[in-house]
């Protein structure tokens, strides 16, 4: 288990667990990942390049060090057994979540949003679920895989009880998984248009975001195992996300940085520069 | 010659010979490249990735195991000589067209075009060029050569009958190229602006499709020799070929693809989703 | 101090320092590079592209060979003083201004912009500055260090008399430097807006060109020491560029570019264009 | 299961699976990896190179024409669960075992090793093991697990039943391996010194030969996930497995490239000159 | 003024600072470098590989984990001054030497041993100095410069008192540095051959060991400003430190260490062995 | 045609044309090759890293600034014809031969030594040839192809009068190749063991150093189309070179460096490093 003392500390991101009102922490699995494996190297990309970051944000005129965050670390893995390694993430956020805080966790590959949100969706039985990601990720199974990165938000979709599945940018999948967004998600393909309207759907229902990089253009984000030529650039993403501002986001990841795919650094940067954000509209909301 | 037998199956791609519609050869020719070579791994850059694509294009809404596409191979280049090249691909391509077969050539440099659209033009007498690329390629000759991948544009110029060249996207040449362009052919500077127009300015006549991926900006295809900033990108690149769906395109070449210059793989990709698009719309047309 | 001989010769950078209106020169310093150093390859970098590079701008319709440009080489740094830097690039700056020559100088870090400046303030007490960067670049110091890549434009700002500093496409900097720059600067955030107006605010008073090539967006310029997500794209600086086309450019710099970042090689390329566009804009007003 | 019908062919390797005494598959397994993964590309890097290798050996003056191999393709692996994999690999070796062929596998992980032993043991009682490594892989368990690459060979300990463990050129572990090694295997640190010895003291045994390419140094071989300095030439590993010629080997695996962590691509053309080696080792004694 | 409390900790380093016999510190210094810049990220660069590294030394048969050791992280650089640079190396260095503790030194550039031999000579009358280097740095000025990487081995020349300076693996410099080594030092060309020598020269005084890994091969190094074909391998330099080992090492630096243009990671790799057996020769002879 | 006149200057290459006992010209060409191209590259390669190169050799305790050397640049390769380029490069040979100069070409692919040799061949009848390479280059044609890079022994073998070929470092051909060097060629495997023996064999005649850098391992010569494991080391070419001191060596080239493939840059400093050996041994005979 995490030990929730801070062990990481950076400018902008050095409370104690006990005052931090944001917990991040890094989940360093790659183990269903079918293409290009790293994205365990995720969390310490983005750590890398934390602290040469600006902790104010010109976006939203709004400074990190006006908020309270802490890292806790990585979630240690048990190497090579997918199941098991599910169980000890569910239980990790389980433990966070009855601290109250709210959490961003970074991947990773994008499986390991499906027991978080999972832990989640057990404290909130209203928990919607924003996502952002080139793939749809709603294969019924993969290569006969239930638990696999490609099968994540169906998964995810038999887990929540009330809440929605709004899924944008989404670029590629197979004609099933298209019809099957048709029917049981909202599925903006390409673009993120239509996400400042998340709010005026759920009100003031807890809302889960989840972030898959591979939703930028790899032109920006070839850091990733799968990328997928079509995306979004930097600012549609850092534009969608602060149009989020009212929504009462209560968890948020970001996943399939891997960053020895990216030998210019630039993926890490791009990472850090949207937990920033994240986590500052996470926290302005706290203010209202 | 080839041997008219797949040799090459994908899903999707895995059609017989006999029973394609679209017949798939590389020619992995870069001897008159005067920048960077490697467009001769163009051809196998692209194949890497076919397994790993989805085979339904969400931007068309259809899917390639509907159609019949076959993969016959590369085209064998005897090495070191300019003119036999010309003539060995000349004969292959003009064999193909004989068992009335359309075609997409994967590049290779440029050059290419020319023995492939001098096959084309013999067959069909008002064939017409559409042409994508950041540069003109209308020099007279290029350091004394009249076969260049600069000069194909204005060889394929003298080759074609009654038929138009319409070029998009040019964005580097001499005062002279352009000069030239504004006299004989359909040039539209630096994007695809127009491009769905073709199809009211050629009604049924049979169109030849020539895309150099160096049309497209370097951020999103640095995997070619002669890169040129300013391009456009892939989004536009994929909806200017879409524009063209009713268009009688009779073949195609992609070009220009110089894998090891892309350490991300990334380049390999755009043009694997490149070829899907060209192969889909192709295709679609034969259902009308 | 230089010689003033031509030293480097490319087709359309051929003059002799006599009859040239415009002196290209480098300054390969990056000593107060606190990210990733390697500036001081950046005008061998732009070099090494110009020969493969067209004369002729398609953007501005104008060829390079009608204009006069002599590239006299590198100012010779002397290794481990910034002062000794800054005094030496100031007398050799100022000694070129004396001939009345206009200049463009291809750095090197950004810091080699104020001994530049302040020999043209001392020539024109009415200079204006106009900045692009990803950087505001105004802190009071950095790290205790008054000379620094990101105290530049505040060094400048101290210098420059009745003028006027114009930044834009500035997405990073601290909270204090936004706001000294909503007190002291004409600052557009993200993007080049506006730039087309600068000529009716200055008239015909002499401008400095700044252009910090991290302005624009990784994707497209990864060969820097601080790359900035989120940028603008290689067109939107070439036209941002040409808008200033009827202003009294007396002097610009082209600085941050780190060649070894880019393997790809597609950064020296952006740099060589933009050199091309600048030298293009300020010989045609010349002939005004 | 594996088809058994040769589905790679190359000049050299061209048998089919009825004919050949050797049988090559890949073994695209990389789930336990703790440090850098990718191995699952190996068996793809090697063939990559296997066309562009002459099929003579100077070293041997041998010839791979003059023998029958065939290359079967990659074991399927079920993503995500390493139980699983082991059983899967398990039973297709043993599968080609009881058609009494000889085998060589290629990595993949090292891991893989110990489900591939133990059909080897079973089917020859008294089998021993030749392993070159830079690690001795000695772990009772690693971070709690008993699978991992760090345990094969503690494992395979386990499964043998009189025959010895044989290990040259480690070079790193900790100290109670080397202990463990002291009183239980053969180890030769830091370089294959006594191999040639190996045949006096098997005699005509069965013999499996386990190749970690990390016994090389990390300059002739860096494509691997956890390069070792000080690692044995590329001359030293060849003689040394052409010392075993009259050695009665029986399987072999070649494991532990990442192709992707060489980017010059020398570490891919390094295994497969490897792979020719020991197939024709195991060939040549064929005829004694 | 580094603040002397452990700040980095690892298996194997994680001492405290009272308690610690060997205290590892950062120096991230290149200000003079004159090639390829970037021995900054030295420091850490060793630093992301100590975790990986078994703590056990199997050249040696010992074990960091029985010796204790401090890493108090780096001195903190006034960047863009030569001078002030030497002056806070010197005063920090002083004051470590002050508590009577032994230092390793992470470089950074090799100027840094100037400082650092001062502050050592300084308490050591009878320091001698034992140089593994690729380069002679013995000119009296690089540049008109007197402080320069080029020139350290002449300015330490110039603060020992009684002390030899030892020079091996030496293959690159003028005439002159030849003819001066030839003269003033005892120079070994090439290799290290006779260095263990160097404890009956030098009996039970004080020396300082200067490893600048550029003394390796490029093949097995690559990662470094000043690349030198024709180096010792990475076993003649394991050898070579442990030959030293009954000599009196009372500081060591390990410099020149560039990790960004080695993107396999193995020159961290091989730099983080080096700290291992350096650190413990310097324990072992405290046992004595 | 080469103007002759002294194009490219360098500490230690600054001789004219008139004055200078050694011609250096580069021809880029790798039109021929079959494999990864870009040796075209080579010349310009080399030249990049002479001025960083101390001009003074402690292997030979020789300065090149003691002895007569001029660089006339490229000779201009007709692009796409290997036929003209071979015509083109013997004629520009032979202009220079006819003034009485020693040569030392820079490739550009190994076929170039065929044209260059004849011219010598012309010149001098008793000519002999010493090649040092990775491959035999004597097959008799390729891929049904007389002019290859991988039949220019063969070619050279016809060309020659009386003289014999010697060969050293081959490790790569087919069964064929090896026979025909049994046969017609003195053949060393693997190594250079024996070319000290060369100058006996040859007395006074005249000899022709052909040194393909591919006989160097790729661990320290990564930058070639063809890289060949189980290569010399750096220090085995530098001894074998200068074992050939008292050899009356007229013309050499130093071939196949392609640096796009080394993106460290370290080999283009091996070839750099190996001119100045070669140039000095050719010189310093003239002294005897």
């Amino acid at each position: 288990m995490l030990d929730k003392k801070s062990i990481y500390e950076y400018e902008g991101i050095n409370s104690t667990y006990h005052d931090a009102d944001i917990v991040i922490c890094g989940v360093p699995f790659d183990g269903t990942c079918s293409n290009r494996p790293g994205t365990r190297f995720g969390p310490d990309g983005i750590r890398a390049e934390i602290d040469g970051l600006e902790t104010y944000s010109p976006y939203q005129d709004e400074d990190m060090i006006d908020y309270n965050y802490v890292d806790v670390g990585n979630i240690e893995i048990p190497i090579g057994s997918t199941s098991k390694t599910m169980g000890c993430i569910h239980e990790n956020i389980k433990s966070i979540l009855e601290d109250n805080k709210k959490i961003i966790t970074l991947g990773g590959e994008h499986l390991i949003s499906y027991p978080i949100v999972k832990a989640f969706a057990e404290k909130y039985s209203n928990l919607h679920v924003v996502h952002l990601d080139a793939h749809a990720d709603l294969r019924s199974d993969y290569l006969e895989e239930k638990l696999s990165h490609a099968t994540v938000m169906r998964r995810i979709y038999e887990t929540l009880d009330k809440g929605y599945i709004f899924q944008y940018g989404i670029r590629s999948g197979t004609k099933e998984e298209f019809q099957f967004a048709g029917e049981y998600t909202k599925l903006q393909a390409f673009n993120l248009n239509g996400i400042e309207k998340v709010k005026s759907l759920v009100g003031n229902d807890p809302v889960y975001l989840s972030i898959d990089l591979d939703v930028l253009d790899p032109s920006i984000f070839p850091g990733t195992g799968t990328p997928e030529p079509g995306g979004i650039d930097f600012n549609e993403l850092i534009n969608g996300i602060i149009s989020l501002k009212d929504v009462n986001i209560v968890g948020a990841d970001i996943v399939e940085l891997s960053p020895h795919y990216d030998i210019s650094g630039v993926s890490n940067i791009v990472a850090a520069k949207i937990l920033r954000e994240v986590a500052i509209i996470m926290s302005r909301r706290e203010e209202h």
